[in-house]
């Protein structure tokens, strides 16, 4: 006999079935008839499982039947007399798969999720990070089926790389070198590393973005995405911060930044729509556990247009503000975070997409507008969040590109492949990034990055 | 106006449209006009676009007008008069976003992959790996699909990991120290590196398998499955290696070895079933020009009940044959990828699942059979390719599991964790690892596996 998942029994018509599950919680009658709370994953409720004392070889299993045992349950599905649910098993047969003793860490009481942090092992049988993951892996879905239903094609861009034009302090380097004694290339005991004798034969890095190749794919088949892991060897210790998450990047041939912008507008509230859809049972566990308000904010994004305006209109406005910033608010300079937030949450009270920002406090490869004072960059700033995505139309003049290389110190021999480009049908493009762990963040309202991915890395931890 | 994809033109019904793409060849009429060939990546399938030379300022950009220059056209979609093609677009306005001067690598000629692998940032402009790319981004959605239909959980297993149980030789080092004067232990020149003073606070590697992690979420969630980028810093210079590639590795509890190969070969048959429905136009080029019997192969194993056999039967088939085989067939010896394809290509024509595996050349988280002899591993073997996936059922008992790492000297006190997951309601579980480039190699027909990923990584390659 196969067994039902949790999920459809809770929909399901009744009859024999079985079950297959974690023990969550175990109360027993004075009726001479225990109660069973088992979980599977399959959704945040539990099935109550009514095991009769009378049932065989109930005695021998019964100490086992305790708080995160694994068992298998035969039985009648019929509808409940108790209250707090609708349906329940009465077990014919029960069998315990893996029992649980005494010092399993996750006993009823509530856990820090500090605590649970460091049993990362252990912490996705709770109620918490189980509606984490499957809501987490519902917008990773969405994602896909947002692109691929539009045509986009899946790119999978090197993790591996060589490039280290975004600074190379914040990168982790990659290397099969005997680090306590490697290659010297003069030979001398301080010279410098040989790494031509290195795996790849040069000085390798993990990617802090796929963004540079997603525009090489998108220069032939018009439309792409990447969805995969990035790193940052920033020594940022906080719960917004990770040394290693996943970044969603669309690229696309024949955009503008007005299309940039749509599109960047049309996902956001697409992924926001199909998770509260699909994982309604585990946005209704947030909003009572983690965070009242957050259906809420989920509904006023997807409801209202986000609201545009120039970076230097953003100025203007925060120097209207009667609030004192700690950052000063002058044209030229980046926005805050403070800045950020008092524009969508105070200003708009909805989200905002800041564009054309100053030239230099943006990169190298954004198109430069008229005159030469702006670059075509936008930011998508949420309420309580700030940045969600930033993105903008890239520079196609093969001159221009080559000019802002150069004033920005950047080796154009390097990236002869990108400026080539630019060389061979160029055309009009653009493109974003959008942070997974952040818009997981977002939407489950938990509080601190660490906690919607399933083994985080941040500095000095790297375990499991 | 929006601009139409070409291959929803070649659906179309006629009408004003905008079309805009990259030029693939062009042709001079007597009559006083052009025919272009345009592409846009969509699909394989160019749209012809007839230029007459009386447009407006079409003499300004007729010399434009060259292989590998990136156009926007405007016109009407008309039933074409010419042959080898349906549909045609009359021009009536073009415009060119970016020339393509002489020195373009990739003129109407022919080149070989070798070449194309120099010139990666061009290449998917080329039929071939346009084809590639569509075939392997679909296969990538399917996969998402078939888990997603079934109540899977996406899990992103770390790409960083402290884990280095299966030999640290294979694996690469992530680093921020500075290799030319690292912190040493004891301050002495040649002494131990201090790992504690690297970013991670210990020595770290990427992954090789996100296995291990995907059992800790399978003991939660039941059913899961990661689709991530693995790691080998294996010097093997061959045309199916790379240092760099993405994994499938589904995990789910409640299945046995029996199960799992049930799953994995329903997988396999949704994956060649799906791509060769919504990639038939890019399969069908394939058959012609990179393999003349892809699609009989894909069709044949799609057909066929997969052959299971133990691997005792497996030897016994072998040494009954009357093939010569360079490597011995002997009881206890792993088998050969000459041995594999024998059994798959001679004797049962068609993909076979060995199983049941001697103990002494499986890893350590095999179910030990009764006798313990054997484990419960299994690969699918497939004609033409070997091996494409490896699995097994996991060892679930702790004292078990605790005895086979101490055999095979893999360290307890490493792998807490691992050995947690059979103490707190452990549960009979099984999973398999599929290598993603090996089966879009296989599904393409393409010799060499560097040239079914964007960008491959092999010793001494991570250009791009």
């Amino acid at each position: 006999m196969k067994r039902t998942k949790i999920k459809d029994l809770l929909h399901g018509e009744g009859g024999e079935v079985l079950v297959k599950g974690w023990v969550k919680t175990r109360r027993d009658s004075k009726g001479g008839f225990s109660f069973l709370e088992i979980n599977d994953g399959s959704c945040l409720a539990n099935i109550q499982v009514v095991a009769e004392h009378t049932l065989p070889d109930y005695s021998s299993i019964e100490n086992q039947l305790t708080t995160g045992s694994c068992v298998s349950v035969r039985g009648k599905l019929v509808a409940s007399k108790g209250k707090g649910q609708s349906k329940e098993v009465q077990a014919t047969e029960i069998r315990v798969y893996g029992s649980a003793p005494v010092d399993y860490p996750l006993q009823k009481k509530r856990h820090s999720f500090e605590f649970l942090r460091e049993i990362a092992h252990l912490r996705p049988r709770t109620n918490t990070f189980g509606a984490v993951m499957r809501v987490r892996n519902r917008l990773a879905f969405s994602i896909h089926r947002f692109f691929q239903d539009q045509g986009f094609v899946y790119l999978n861009t090197p993790i591996v790389t060589t490039s280290d034009c975004e600074g190379a302090g914040e990168m982790f380097q990659v290397t099969t070198l005997d680090l306590s004694n490697p290659p010297r290339a003069d030979g001398a005991v301080h010279g410098k590393i040989d790494f031509s004798q290195d795996f790849f034969g040069e000085k390798t890095f993990l990617t802090v973005s796929g963004q540079l190749e997603g525009e090489i794919y998108a220069m032939a088949l018009a439309e792409i995405y990447t969805f995969g892991p990035t790193f940052r060897a920033e020594n940022s210790n906080t719960s917004r911060h990770l040394a290693e998450f996943w970044m969603v990047e669309p690229e696309m041939a024949f955009y503008d930044l007005d299309d940039n912008m749509d599109l960047a507008e049309e996902f956001i509230k697409f992924l926001l729509s199909d998770v509260m859809e699909h994982c309604a049972e585990d946005m209704e566990f947030f909003n009572k556990r983690i965070d009242t308000t957050i259906l809420e904010t989920l509904k006023n994004i997807i409801d209202n247009r986000f609201e545009r305006l120039t970076y230097t209109d953003a100025i203007h406005q925060l120097q209207k503000a009667s609030k004192i910033f700690t950052y000063p608010v002058e044209w030229g300079f980046a926005l805050q975070a403070e800045h950020e937030r008092y524009l969508s949450e105070k200003v708009f009270k909805k989200p905002i997409i800041v564009f054309n920002y100053p030239e230099q406090i943006k990169s190298f490869y954004m198109k430069l507008n008229e005159g030469g004072e702006t670059v075509r960059a936008m930011d998508v700033l949420l309420p309580n969040l700030g940045e969600i995505i930033g993105g903008s139309q890239r520079e196609e003049n093969y001159e221009v590109l080559l000019q802002r290389m150069r004033d920005k110190d950047i080796d154009p021999e390097e990236y002869w492949w990108y400026l080539d480009l630019r060389k061979f049908g160029s055309a009009p493009h653009s493109g974003f990034g959008l942070g997974f762990e952040r818009l997981v963040q977002f939407v489950t309202g938990m509080e601190n990055i660490r906690d919607v991915i399933p083994f985080p890395r941040t500095p000095k931890h790297a375990k499991f």
